[in-house]
């Protein structure tokens, strides 16, 4: 019998926090299905390993971790210590180009006791998934700036699609249509504005759509669409969308949701040639991280997708019941759902349910 | 006494059928407050005009309508009939450009007697400016395919930001701000993903800043500030962002104001140095044209906007108070808010109560 092996990296702020109780329910869940699984523990990708070695991570990152089976990853970024560019590319992006995890994949579900924020939606009207492409688009490095200091100066960012890095997620995403009941796909686009690389797109989602005739598809531009995530959110299935309009709507739709405190997220290279990573949609929160308040849910949640990208169907589904049960009852809760659990405390109640 | 000359397009659509209501409700604040204007109407930036003519807009458009005060318009587009490229580019893009229109303004607020999608908001509670830059950014044409039709191809386009575009429309915004009793400007960005042009604008927001002590401002990235539209919109005030953040934020503002039905815009050259375009936001419905049932609330608004711009503050606030008396009594309103009054209907009523 299989064992997995895990890299576990907490990373920064309430990373460290969240981790803990996402572990403690997906050992609850193991062992009540079987499940045998094997956790190492790094702490590079924070900011605490960047102060003492200068970088974000070891040279030999790809080796430390790129044979596991998945990586299970709390949050990285500090701000007001550290820029972006050094924290998140030194690591979150890294792990997303280098071990080519092109799909990002979260659900935007209205769980039971989260009050949505959307007048008169209930549980079931909302549940659908956002693929985002996860490699290329908007999130170039492709650009510069000229005639710096004057008045005429510049800078350009080059958006870059690929053939192939475009037809594989939404491959990913048919595929996703096609195995759910609705069967329906949406597209986000904005070919009326941004001339060449949307229109582009939406030429390889018609294209791509003819292997796919049981699925029905639409699109809408960028803006309408976000409109609508707040005016019909149960018209979505399937949402797919470049970098940035994944990045969007995968934010938007957990707001419209009640929270982004309690999405999930997975970073998935499909082909399992690299570990996939998932990690919660929330950051490291420096504001309330030390505090012990933070809601582990996401964490927990991204748990499910973990086990259920491995194959253990059963397992993860008991989290996400555990889950729905947890919120659904209504009697314990953390401060972002208007509750005054701490973070063990619903991570304890969570694997109790399990 | 200066009588303003104002350019008349209805365009397609539902245009050629809120325009009138506009213009009466126009006409009745006008004659109430002493303005005088002259309309003059045009016929071209339309798919009629361009079936005649091959072209969407005459060679001599500019000298047509350039020397006017304002040009008051409906909505273009047919897509159906003729691809964007051809009618959007070839008109509204091509007015943003030519007659620098760089501040593109939309009011996000809540009307009395328009229920909010948003849990417990009530008018007063969401009521802030979207400026969005409107001639450079995301919407560029440089970029390009190669490799066509291999496993190798792909596509680029160019984000395009220059010190003179940003700083401009950083300057409208903060002026704005600065205008406002609350003083507080939200900068939209994303720094953390799009790495070059991005930084760039939250650079230049910086610089901008400090000419404006008064003014609070704070900057969320895109993906989260999403989420906060619907989450917070009681915190903004003046959220100010790039040509296709802005685009996104200001058809997801009026969202959470219940409909994008009865938005308005003004496409604005601060300068005056050309004519202003004011236009609802909503486009030319391709769906519901032809049956006299669209709203005409979001023209006659824009109509109000260009008051405003004019100096025209009393006609322009006379319009306002109209719309929100018509829309507070809840006894007339057309199919998109639940009632069953028509176009006409609708701006007779509104043309009554100013
Ligand atoms: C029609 C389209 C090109 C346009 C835009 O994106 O600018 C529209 O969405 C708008 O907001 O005015
Ligand atoms: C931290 C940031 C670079 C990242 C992104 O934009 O990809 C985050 O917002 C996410 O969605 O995972």
């Amino acid at each position: 019998k299989k064992q997995y092996r895990i890299a576990v990296i907490p990373g920064d702020g309430i990373g460290k926090e969240v981790v803990p109780e996402g572990l403690r329910v997906i050992e609850a869940a193991a062992k009540k299905h079987g499940v045998a699984l094997h956790f190492d523990h790094f702490d590079f990708a924070s900011y605490d390993y960047y102060e003492k070695h200068g970088q974000m991570m070891p040279d030999d990152w790809k080796e430390k971790i790129g044979k596991h089976d998945a990586i299970y990853f709390g949050a990285v970024g500090w701000p007001a210590k550290i820029p972006d560019h050094i924290s998140l590319w030194g690591s979150l992006i890294k792990f997303r180009r280098e071990f080519d995890q092109y799909a990002n994949l979260r659900p935007v579900r209205l769980m039971p006791g989260v009050p949505s924020p959307l007048v008169g939606r209930k549980p079931g009207d909302i549940d659908f998934w956002v693929v985002r492409e996860n490699t290329e688009g908007e999130y170039s490095s492709v650009g510069g700036r000229m005639f710096p200091d004057t008045d005429r100066e510049f800078v350009t960012q080059q958006t870059v699609m690929t053939r192939t890095g475009v037809d594989r997620i939404l491959k990913f995403a048919f595929e996703l249509a096609a195995s759910r009941p609705k069967k329906h796909l949406t597209s986000a686009t904005k070919s009326n504005g941004i001339s060449i690389t949307m229109p582009y797109w939406d030429e390889r989602v018609e294209a791509m759509a003819r292997n796919y005739p049981k699925v029905k598809w639409d699109k809408y531009h960028i803006d309408i669409l976000t409109a609508n995530f707040v005016l019909h959110p149960d018209w979505f299935d399937v949402v797919v969308g470049s970098n940035l309009f994944g990045d969007i709507l995968s934010d938007l739709g957990p707001a419209c949701t009640g929270t982004i405190g309690i999405a999930p997220s997975g970073n998935i290279n499909p082909e399992g040639d690299y570990p996939s990573v998932f990690e919660p949609v929330h950051g490291s929160a420096p504001d309330i991280a030390g505090q012990g308040i933070a809601n582990p849910i996401g964490m927990i949640w991204s748990g499910a997708m973990m086990l259920e990208h491995l194959g253990e169907k059963d397992a993860a589904a008991a989290i996400v019941t555990a889950i729905e049960r947890t919120l659904g009852e209504r009697t314990l809760r953390t401060r972002d759902l208007g509750g005054n659990a701490d973070t063990t405390a619903c991570g304890k109640a969570v694997a109790e349910m399990v």
